[in-house]
């Protein structure tokens, strides 16, 4: 039942792309190797070559074929020829860049609704890094302040793309400050967990929902569910919010997390030789 | 296979309970009249009365039993007690207050799933006032400012209850002028609709999605399925939000909203004698 569900592969931004380009490689093989139909979808950014940037990097990693889909306006969400391509493609790439451009664009559409689609039913597999990985969950973070201490109104949530429900994803974490404004993304409802993600960092989540860590940085987890106590409820505007027993993961390459017993494990030992 | 769903009922607070109290009526049929088990909560206020005075309303229009789960700390939402009270209730109530409150409490515990689990298999019914209300959607407003312009950084988004994804929420709407948040609310993404209820005013949403509306005030309906355009990625923070090509509906008692279709139909005709 869960054999149809393709991954879902968070990056933290800032991936390494020419020297040593382990999590593009890995999302390559994920994505079918030579036989790979990768779509990019370039929209969070505003410059124009970046799509085209991606599409040569796969190429060089010996895919079959990767193409860019340059959504622009929400009409062009409902090309037919652009729909068709989509629904032909192994694996999806949404870039870096703002993801607010990536939902009004994209959101309520027929791309939105495909990707979400494939990706439960159809093996279709989902990357994005910076912007493209914040846009991948039911909650995605809009927008925050920096700073390590949750505060009341630090953070604004929207709907994103509903790949899944489990956790809240956000980037450039260690390098931009991030874990107040993640911490208080969940202080409203401690429903999900957090994903924080380093740059050059990646989540591979398989379709069981367990996550591994590939890439030169950490990610940070902040799993809420036997939190006792939330003050956001009572918080005034910019006030520090109190979160009483929170459990956090920091892991690295090799690292998983089982996304729904929430346990983690470390890397597995390398085999004697 | 959608016939175990039970109905989602959003009240928009201040619903008449003495005099007509036509909603806390219908809602009283709908959870099973004279066999109807409700479990109020009444987690979202601090008045220490809130619950009682609702189960005493219930019970005056004879349900078989209505009893009070007054979550206040989280340890609570794990009761075994509770748990098997709630297991056993026809519908649920969740009266007004904060929905922060609630959130907060029940959020990512039993109880929470619990409700989510038998509303979408086991026919439970869920109402909410209010915080009720609001609590209910995926995506729930936690607070925003009033006005009718939406403007960027006008509302905080959270995750609810996830009774369902096709709405977001807001109450007491046309008394405290919340059009504008509602807008900003959908501008992030406009795949939900946007439901604004006004006081004494409910939306009865069935187990196809459909809605109809009972009590004295309106239900205002903002689609984005068409939108053509969100400035919401480049808005400056407090700025005005450009949406073009949004559907609007104003409905009253006994119109009805097929949230699946996105098709609102006046009341019928009244019958001739």
């Amino acid at each position: 039942m869960t054999d149809n569900i393709g991954y879902i592969i968070p990056i933290g931004g800032a991936e390494e792309k020419v020297r040593d380009a382990q999590i593009l490689t890995r999302f390559v093989e994920v994505a079918g190797g030579d036989q790979a139909n990768i779509a990019i979808i370039p929209t969070a950014s505003r410059l124009k070559d970046t799509g085209d940037r991606y599409a040569t990097i796969f190429q060089d990693l010996g895919v079959k074929e990767a193409f860019c889909l340059p959504y622009e306006t929400r009409a062009d969400c409902k090309r037919a020829d652009w729909l068709d391509k989509l629904s032909k493609a192994t694996a999806i790439f949404m870039t870096g860049g703002n993801q607010l451009r990536l939902s009004t664009l994209l959101g309520g559409t027929p791309v939105a609704d495909m990707i979400r689609e494939r990706n439960a039913t159809d093996n279709l597999h989902v990357a994005g890094t910076s912007a493209g990985a914040s846009i991948m969950a039911e909650h995605m973070i809009a927008y925050g302040d920096e700073g390590p201490t949750p505060r009341s109104d630090m953070v604004t949530l929207a709907p994103g793309l509903g790949l899944t429900h489990r956790a809240i994803i956000d980037q450039h974490f260690g390098q931009r400050n991030r874990i107040g404004r993640l911490m208080t993304s969940l202080a409203y409802n401690p429903r999900p967990i957090g994903i924080g993600l380093d740059e050059d960092t990646a989540a591979f989540i398989d379709h069981e929902r367990k996550l591994t860590v590939v890439g030169s940085g950490a990610i940070t987890i902040i799993d809420p569910g036997d939190l006792e106590f939330s003050s956001m409820d009572s918080a005034r505007r910019h006030e520090a919010v109190c979160l009483i027993n929170m459990r956090l993961h920091v892991l690295i390459e090799g690292c998983t997390y089982d996304m729904v017993t929430r346990l983690a494990s470390p890397a597995p030992l390398p085999e004697l030789s």
